[in-house]
């Protein structure tokens, strides 16, 4: 393999120091670029642009060509476990995920199959290589999967929800089935992860989008427990460098101390929690990442640049800061704006890698 | 007036011995139990039951004839200030509320009318007036508002929203309008709160929906500082006794010294945050109204006894907990749920309240 060009983003994961914060953001390769439109359309629907190793990695690599970006992640859907075993994942406009399956009983749970994610998602898989291949050593890979609980919400909901009546329903009536799904899932993302790594993935990230929904000892015991797991059955190393896993749970700000000990090397914050403060609680345990609220994005290059200067010095000086939006990036924001939030970071951080 | 009867929420916000831990339900009065339905197609749309004193009598009741709530809260909705101030609100089906006009501009914000509270919203005081005649003593009477960050939500937005791109435009872009528009709502909604406190509410209770949407720091500026300023301008006391204000931001669990030091005398949690780690940080300051997650209600008797009795244990002994949900009953529950939950809390309290 080529030797990193740019490794800032590791070496702020690993605490070591840099010259300038690192940035990429949540869903860069996404719907706000034209040329993302322009691929999704020929590739057909949302899935076989995932299921098409050439176009993901275009996708993937065209944010990097318009900004500054310190790494690139896969392209591909948090929900692709779930549609390997068989759930039947399918996009509808404006509606976001659906599952032509449910899960709604312990019998559910027990037809899932046990996944061989080398052979049942290889897609994504040569995803990972090509991109790899284009990449050529100038930005490290992330690789990404949605956390056990939130794939089991999707499962069991059969799309998005307001409220996750049914995931919580399924959860406080039947916590034996639901411990046998969240376990299953934990073995399926942690070989998934690994086969991602195998295949050229120097960083992971864990999606818990819906983590947040829970209360503390539901949020522990049904979405921290697994990742736990998860995080315990990683390759921890990969030519030759160590392969950092960020933890994300949006809304996760209550639990910052708990999500730091499970292992993880970094935790992803939403906006909600100051970064500050974080770095207090947590910062010399893990790195952090995050956390500009992104409808910021909609705003003008003057907001923008004044909530990254907020941002940077309420982190403060010295590493261990992966700049990044507090979730997703929106569809409809102006890609002149990412400019300036990509630039803003670049120039403002400086001052504070000075020794 | 005739002397109350069950004091126990008044006893328990003001941190007073209980025989056992009062409980209420946010949106206690709606669609889950037939006779509202009922009630509300007998009116017509959502807002002419707003308007009928009778009628809004009527469905407050209907929960209490029912079940051994401690606390009446007033039927009305959290947008009764912006309708008044023109903006047109109405409902439609499935959808949450909407606002025929749109505040987008600093001229807009200019145009919107100082209120009369008492004039222009005299159908919520004189509501207020017939229930606390109907509930005869029996049990104390809850004001509410909507704060002002939540009614400016909806004002800028014309609607719910899943990212409050508009609003949070606004903000970030305009932020002199913003906070112009704001204070207008603050004042209103003191003047609102102050005219139904006359009218004959016991306790009021100011509902900030959306404020956990927002970064720290947004959140103090744009909605805590400004409820603030509402609770210093409430009239303290009434019919003799004091008139406690519970304030109730969800998603609020990161800054809770910070509300508590706002000068309210309750803070509501969601049920993302355990209660007993709020009561070691706040509970010294304030009383606790919460903190159950309203999906519980979809489950089973067993599971719902269990979660009040995890949450009471999550207390501890002694005074200063309202218990209640973290956020609003859902429209298809079942109401026999219902009576298991305010059963559990009354039965399983009362070992918590024995010196």
């Amino acid at each position: 393999m080529t030797a990193l060009k740019n490794d800032r983003f590791l070496r702020a994961l690993a605490g070591e120091p840099v010259d300038m914060t690192p940035v990429w953001m949540m869903r860069q390769a996404g719907r706000y670029l034209p040329e993302y439109r322009a691929t999704r359309k020929l590739a057909g629907d949302f899935m076989s642009l995932c299921r098409n190793a050439e176009l993901a990695c275009e996708v993937t690599m065209q944010p990097l060509r318009r900004y500054a970006m310190d790494a690139a992640i896969l392209f591909s859907d948090i929900l692709t476990i779930p549609d390997a075993m068989g759930q039947g994942l399918y996009f509808t406009e404006g509606e976001g995920p659906r599952f032509r399956k449910v899960v709604r009983s312990a019998q559910d749970v027990e037809q899932l199959p046990e996944l061989d994610t080398a052979k049942d998602l290889s897609y994504v898989t040569d995803a990972v290589s090509v991109i790899r291949r284009e990449l050529n050593g100038s930005v490290p890979l992330i690789g990404f999967s949605g956390s056990p609980w939130t794939l089991a919400t999707y499962m069991i909901e059969g799309s998005g929800s307001k409220d996750f009546r049914n995931a919580k329903a399924f959860m406080f009536n039947e916590p034996e089935a639901m411990h046998q799904l969240l376990d299953k899932l934990a073995r399926a993302v942690t070989n998934y992860l690994n086969a991602q790594i195998a295949a050229g993935a120097q960083a992971v990230q864990i999606f818990d989008t819906w983590g947040g929904v829970l209360s503390t000892s539901a949020y522990r015991e049904f979405s921290l427990a697994y990742m736990q797991k998860i995080v315990a059955g990683l390759t921890k190393e990969s030519e030759g460098r160590k392969v950092p896993v960020i933890l994300f749970t949006k809304n996760g700000g209550l639990w910052l101390e708990e999500i730091a000990a499970s292992g993880c090397d970094c935790v992803g914050l939403d906006w909600t929690i100051e970064i500050g403060r974080a770095r207090a609680l947590i910062g010399a345990k893990t790195s952090l990442q995050g956390n500009m609220d992104p409808t910021i994005l909609y705003s003008t290059p003057k907001s923008i640049r004044a909530e990254v200067a907020r941002i940077l010095k309420d982190y403060g000086p010295g590493a261990g800061h992966v700049f990044n939006l507090g979730h997703g990036i929106t569809p409809d924001v102006d890609p002149a704006n990412v400019a300036v939030f990509v630039e803003s970071v670049h120039e403002l951080s400086q001052q504070y890698h000075q020794g």
